[in-house]
C-alpha cells in the first residue's frame, strides 16, 4: 500500500453565498488548492456532498464540477455519507492513491444549503435519519440530538452551562479564523438565553446552515516533496457504521462508530492518544462534540462536559479541539465539513494557521459524523 | 496493486416492486450474493445509487443499508454518478481491495424509482443533466437524447428501423432472462407504431423505469479460490468524464468519456477489441446503445446502426451485446444498472447463464454511463 500525502488545500469562506452557485463555490476552492500546490495534472476527483439533489436539484454532481473547472476527461465521482460525506470522500481519495490506480487526486467537499428556505433545509437534513422509523414519526435531526442530550444531562448530571462552555469556546476560536461563518464572541448568558429549539437544545447548541467548499490535493508521499515543501501524511484511515435508527442502539450515549473508527485509524497510524496534538470533532450540536471526546477515548464516558467547562479544549489547553471554531462557529456546509476539518489540520501541521496556530502541532485526529452516528470517519494526519 | 476478483453475485428481479422498499431490495440482493459465496466476513460496503434523496427522501443510505443486514460496524459509503453510479461504485470497490485497506468488499447498486409518479421520475432523472444550462431551458433527459438521435439519423442516414432492430434484439434477449423487467417479444412494427415521446424517440427506444438491486462480493484474486470455484477478475478499470452540458461538446455524436474510459480499461487489462467475447452497453435509449458500439471501437463512427440491423448483436452474432436484454428490456433501476451489468457478465463468464449463455465467454467489457455521457465507466472482466 503506497503512503499518501496531502499537498494542497483550498477553501471558500463559509456563509450565505447569495451570489455563488454550488459550482462557483467548488471552482473557488479548487482554484485555491491548485494555486497552493502549483497546478499538477489531476488524475481523479472525489466530491463529498450530502444532498445536491435535494438542495439544488442537481445529481451527476462530480461530472458537472469537472466541466466547470475544465478537467474533462479526468474521472470524478460523488461520495455520500450525509454530514460525513467529506470524510468518506477523503478515505476514497486515500485508497485511489494508495492502490496505485491514480497518482494525483483532488478531494473536495461542497454544499450549497441556502437555495431552499430553512424549513426545507431541516427536512432535507432529516434525510440523514431513518425515514421510515424516525422521520415518519416526526423526528427532525435536532429532535434526535435533543433526546440524546437530555439523556446525557440526566444520567451524568451535566449542567447546561457545560454545553454553553463548549459553544463559547468554539466562538472564541472562530474569532481568529478568516473563513469562519459565525466570527463573533458569545457569552455564557447569550447561550443560556438563546431560543429553545428542541428542549434541551438551544439555538447556540447548533451549528448554522451555510454554503461552502473545501478542497485537498493528494499524491503518493514519495512524490510529495517534489510538489510541496510541507506535505502532510494521511497516516490513519478509520471508517465505521452504526444503526441509523438511534432507538435500536444498545447505548444512546456512545457513538460506537466513533469508537471503532478511532481504533482503526490510530492503529493504522501507529499513534496513541498522547501523540495527538489536537482534534477536529464533529460538533453539529454541542452534545455531539462532547460525546466525541469520550468515544475517541480522551476522557471517560460521562466526563466530556467537564473538559469543556474546565477550558481544556482551548488552543493552549490540554486537548485543543477545533482550533478554527468547529461546526458550531466555523460553520457546517454538511458535505464539506470533513474536508474543512482536513484543511484546518493541514494548515496547523504546516504551521500556517497564523493567529490560531497550535504550538508544536505534529499529529491531528479528525472525526466526521454522518447522521447521529450512523457513519463515522476518523483520519489521522501527521507532519512528515 | 493487488489483483481483484468478483466471487459472489446476487440480484432481485427488476420491476415495479409495490411491496418492497429500497432497503428490502438491497437486503434481498445482498443475501443472495452472500449465499452465493458462503457468507465471508465483510470489511467494506459500497452502494451505487443515483437519487435515493429525491426518490425516497433518504440520504445516509449506505449506513442505513448496513443496519438492515446487520453489518454494523462495517463501514459503508454511497457513490453517485447518476445512472453510472453502479459502475462508479464498482471502481471504488476495486480500489478498496487493490489498495490493501480492505479484503472482502460488497458492492451493490440499488434504486427504488416507483415511489414517485412518472412525471416526478422524469424530473428526478433530469437532475443528471445540467440544471442551470439544460433543465431550466425545459430539456428533459429524453429530450437531450432525442436531439442526439435526430442529428445521428440526419448525418449518417440511419433509418428508424435500425433503432427498432436494436430494441427488438434486446427484447428477444430478455426473453431468456429471469430477472428482466420487460420479458416479452416486440416486433419491428410494434416499435414503429409505439408512442412518440420526444421526436424521434419513441416509447420503445426507451429503457423503462423500475426498482431493483444487484450485489457483488469482491476479494483479492489470490484469496478468491478459497471462497469460490469460479472467480472472475476485474482486469481493467477505466473512468472518465465529459461536459455534462451536451451543447458544449465538440461532437454531439461521440461520447468522448466512453472513448477515454475504454482505452484506459483495455490498456490496464491488456486486451484488445478482438479479445472481447461480449459487451454490456448502457442503452438507456437505443441511440446510446448504438453510440457505445462506435465509441468503444467495435465499428466506425456512423455505422453502429448497421450492426443492429444486420443482427450482429445477437448472442450468436459477431459482437454479442447485452445478452440479458440491456437497459432497454432487462430494465434500468438507474443506480443499480452498472452492477446488474457486472452480475450478468459474471454469470456468463462462469458459464452459469443458462439459456442465454454465450459460447466460449472469456472476456467481457462493461460500459456504464451517467447522464448523456458526462460520466462513463468501462470495466473489463475476465475468467481466470
Amino acid at each position: 500500500m503506497r503512503r499518501v500525502a496531502i499537498i494542497g488545500v483550498g477553501y471558500t469562506k463559509i456563509g450565505r453565498h447569495w451570489g455563488k452557485a454550488l459550482r462557483d463555490l467548488f471552482a473557488e476552492a479548487f482554484i485555491n488548492a491548485m494555486d497552493d500546490v502549483g497546478w499538477p495534472n489531476v488524475d481523479m476527483v472525489y466530491i463529498g456532498n450530502m444532498a445536491s439533489g435535494l438542495f439544488c436539484e442537481q445529481e451527476n454532481l462530480a461530472a458537472l464540477l469537472t466541466e466547470v473547472v475544465s478537467l474533462n476527461p479526468t474521472p470524478a465521482v460523488k461520495v455520500e455519507a450525509a454530514c460525513g460525506s467529506g470524510g468518506a470522500a477523503l478515505a476514497q481519495g486515500f485508497m485511489a492513491v494508495a492502490s496505485g490506480l491514480y497518482d494525483t487526486v483532488v478531494v473536495a467537499g461542497v454544499e450549497k444549503m441556502t437555495e431552499v428556505v430553512t424549513r426545507d433545509a431541516t427536512k432535507i437534513l432529516a434525510t440523514a435519519a431513518d425515514r421510515e422509523y424516525e422521520v415518519f414519526q416526526g423526528a427532525s435531526f435536532t429532535a434526535l440530538n435533543a433526546l440524546i442530550m437530555r439523556l446525557y444531562m440526566n444520567k451524568f448530571s451535566a449542567p447546561e452551562e457545560a454545553f454553553g462552555a463548549f459553544a463559547v469556546q468554539m466562538h472564541e476560536n472562530a474569532l481568529d479564523c478568516p473563513y469562519a461563518q459565525l466570527r463573533f464572541k458569545i457569552s455564557i448568558s447569550d447561550y443560556l438565553n438563546s431560543t429553545l429549539i428542541a428542549d434541551p437544545i438551544k439555538l447556540l447548541d447548533c451549528a448554522p446552515i451555510g454554503d461552502g467548499a473545501a478542497c485537498l490535493v493528494l499524491c503518493p508521499l514519495e512524490k510529495a516533496r517534489e510538489l510541496c515543501d510541507t506535505p502532510v501524511e494521511i497516516a490513519g484511515v478509520g471508517l465505521a457504521t452504526d444503526t441509523l435508527n438511534v432507538s435500536t442502539r444498545e447505548d444512546l450515549l456512545t457513538l460506537k462508530a466513533t469508537v471503532y473508527a478511532t481504533r482503526k485509524a490510530f492503529k493504522m497510524a501507529k499513534v496513541e492518544l498522547k501523540d495527538v496534538s489536537f482534534l477536529e470533532v464533529h460538533d453539529a450540536f454541542t452534545i455531539m462534540g462532547i460525546l466525541a471526546l469520550e468515544d475517541m477515548g480522551f476522557t471517560r464516558k460521562g466526563e466530556g462536559w467537564k473538559l469543556a467547562q474546565e477550558g481544556q479544549l482551548a488552543r493552549d489547553g490540554d486537548i485543543p479541539v477545533n482550533p478554527e471554531g468547529g461546526l458550531k462557529a466555523r460553520g457546517h456546509p454538511v458535505g464539506a465539513t470533513g474536508i474543512y476539518q482536513a484543511v484546518e489540520a493541514v494548515l496547523q501541521l504546516r504551521g500556517e494557521a497564523e493567529k490560531r496556530q497550535i504550538e508544536k502541532a505534529e499529529v491531528a485526529a479528525l472525526q466526521n459524523v454522518g447522521g447521529a452516528g450512523g457513519f463515522v470517519s476518523v483520519h489521522v494526519l501527521r507532519r512528515v
